[in-house]
């Protein structure tokens, strides 16, 4: 396997955290990892071999406009290792849209997508976590995109999560057919249309947002802009009421003392629901696996990160989805 | 003051619960209640007067055809007292779309007010809840809808919470003024060009999902599809949380134990965040105060929707909504 091109320079923590995550991946789980950055900023990296580039585009700098003048940046020539072969997958906690971009401008999409999506693994109490796209990638989407959202989805799912049959819903707000949206109606009837059984897959019509913790879908589809709310909600809800949590937790002796006796059956959940537990979100529908980790990725997050785009490039997902997009 | 007129029939627990709310509001509070529906199935009613209805809308019957046919129904009379001055507002936990119905059918429209919106309080673990609107009437909405949205919802929050100067959010996906679906694009706009000072808000621009649960404003508008959606994910992320809490907590004898610690500094959390607290979205724009409450409502979820109720018509809020929407 090529190795994973890991963006040296995107994120908050970035280089020291990506730096030492990538290490760990290579050190710890003997998966092939290529730095791409400032090698001046990146301080010891081990045994890896590091990509050049001279500029890192900024974490709020306006995506499309820096990946066309910004062409040594570390984003573009990740991107660029993996159109040329030189790499199998690219890894970035830097611009999500910038992240997108290049990997959209530089290797191009899937024959036969028509639009990229960005499909976010969230995790509730019970079972696999519901993939939910597109997060973001398309603020206005067309029906025949949702469909192609949803088949992606459904290869992803299987091949992220083991799932051997997912089930595939549709964001709305209400269950039966006739609510929602005009996307939302109109896309409902091609999705019906959709040979679902041939892909290994179950349409189980429209779900709602309570639905994307729970264990009722294990895919999510609907349209960028709603997916990023959505997404949005869940995530600043779980922050929150977390943070709530922990300051009752350290309002008193007692607090303390009854939360330390509870940190046992709280640590798995911990690791459950913390977004670093999965790496990232993930860009389908481009010629190579991308992937979108958070902002505030440490060390641990880029671990998983990149473990995932190995497991990923192994199980030929781009395959996969083109294949299933075809059909 | 004119009674408070209470769907009986309505909810989950009804009428048991309902009834029981309903006198407790009365008998403890003092506030003038009266009961509509079936007397028969009501149990003792101490001294609240009756509006007989013999028919009942169930909680998933479609909501026009049902107002429409259904004109002996607890909702329909109800909105109907209100109407006819025998009522100063109504609180059904029954059916939201017919509740919605019946009472703009029956009521009708403040004047000015080209769709009435659903406002749903978000509680947060800071500062006071966010007022979020439209949270489901109209799934496809205009720009210029939800600009008096954010009109209604500002009288809302500062009526139903105090809040001296609320801050006005558009719910988007991206902080700056370009971002967005193009319903939110043209929107943003529209409010910017509102004179929002004179009435005593403050616009602050695109909000995001996460900001719901957040202190970062105080009123959050969007169209009636995206503002279900959102809610239900911020709902159903709190509802897997807590649930999986409840459930480590009562894992092991040490787990309870250490709860048990736990309880006096997570008993105000609840009250925070549990939705009975609010008693209930409220619908604004029609002539006459309509409270939504949950189906799951309780007796102490509907003392607090009568009380808020009666506290919504002693200080005139569809007055100001008419004067604000006018303006």
């Amino acid at each position: 396997m090529q190795p994973i091109a890991v963006d040296a320079m995107g994120g908050d923590n970035a280089p020291t955290a990506i730096v030492a995550g990538a290490r760990r991946a290579h050190e710890e789980r003997g998966i092939p990892v290529v730095l791409v950055g400032r090698p001046e900023e990146m301080g010891d990296v081990g045994d890896l071999d590091v990509i050049e580039a001279s500029e890192v585009i900024a974490m709020d700098a306006d995506p499309g406009s820096s990946v066309r003048t910004m062409k040594d940046s570390s984003l573009v020539r990740a991107a660029e290792a993996v159109r040329d072969g030189r790499a199998s997958a690219m890894v970035s906690a830097g611009n999500t849209g910038a992240t997108m971009a290049s990997a959209l401008l530089r290797t191009g999409r899937i024959s036969g997508v028509a639009r990229p999506a960005i499909a976010t693994p969230i995790p509730g109490p019970v079972g696999e976590p519901t993939v939910l796209l597109d997060a973001g990638a398309n603020a206005e989407c067309r029906p025949e995109w949702l469909v192609q959202f949803a088949q992606m989805g459904a290869v992803f799912s299987t091949a992220r999560f083991g799932i051997e049959r997912p089930r595939i819903g549709l964001l709305s707000i209400g269950e039966e057919a006739g609510k929602g949206s005009p996307l939302v109606k109109e896309t409902w009837g091609m999705l019906d249309a959709v040979d679902w059984d041939a892909l290994g897959a179950e349409w189980i019509g429209n779900v709602e947002g309570r639905d994307l913790m729970g264990d009722e879908a294990d895919v999510v589809v609907t349209d960028g802009f709603t997916g990023n709310v959505a997404l949005k909600s869940v995530e600043g809800a779980a922050k929150n009421i977390i943070s709530a949590l922990l300051g009752a937790f350290d309002s008193s002796d007692e607090a303390r003392e009854g939360a330390a006796m509870l940190l046992p059956a709280l640590a798995p959940l911990y690791e459950r629901f913390n977004a670093d537990s999965y790496g990232g979100a993930m860009l389908l529908g481009t010629k190579g696996v991308c992937i979108i980790s958070h902002g505030s990725s440490g060390d641990v997050a880029m671990v998983n990160a990149i473990s995932i785009a190995a497991e990923m490039v192994e199980g030929d997902l781009v395959g996969k989805i083109g294949k299933a997009v075809a059909d």
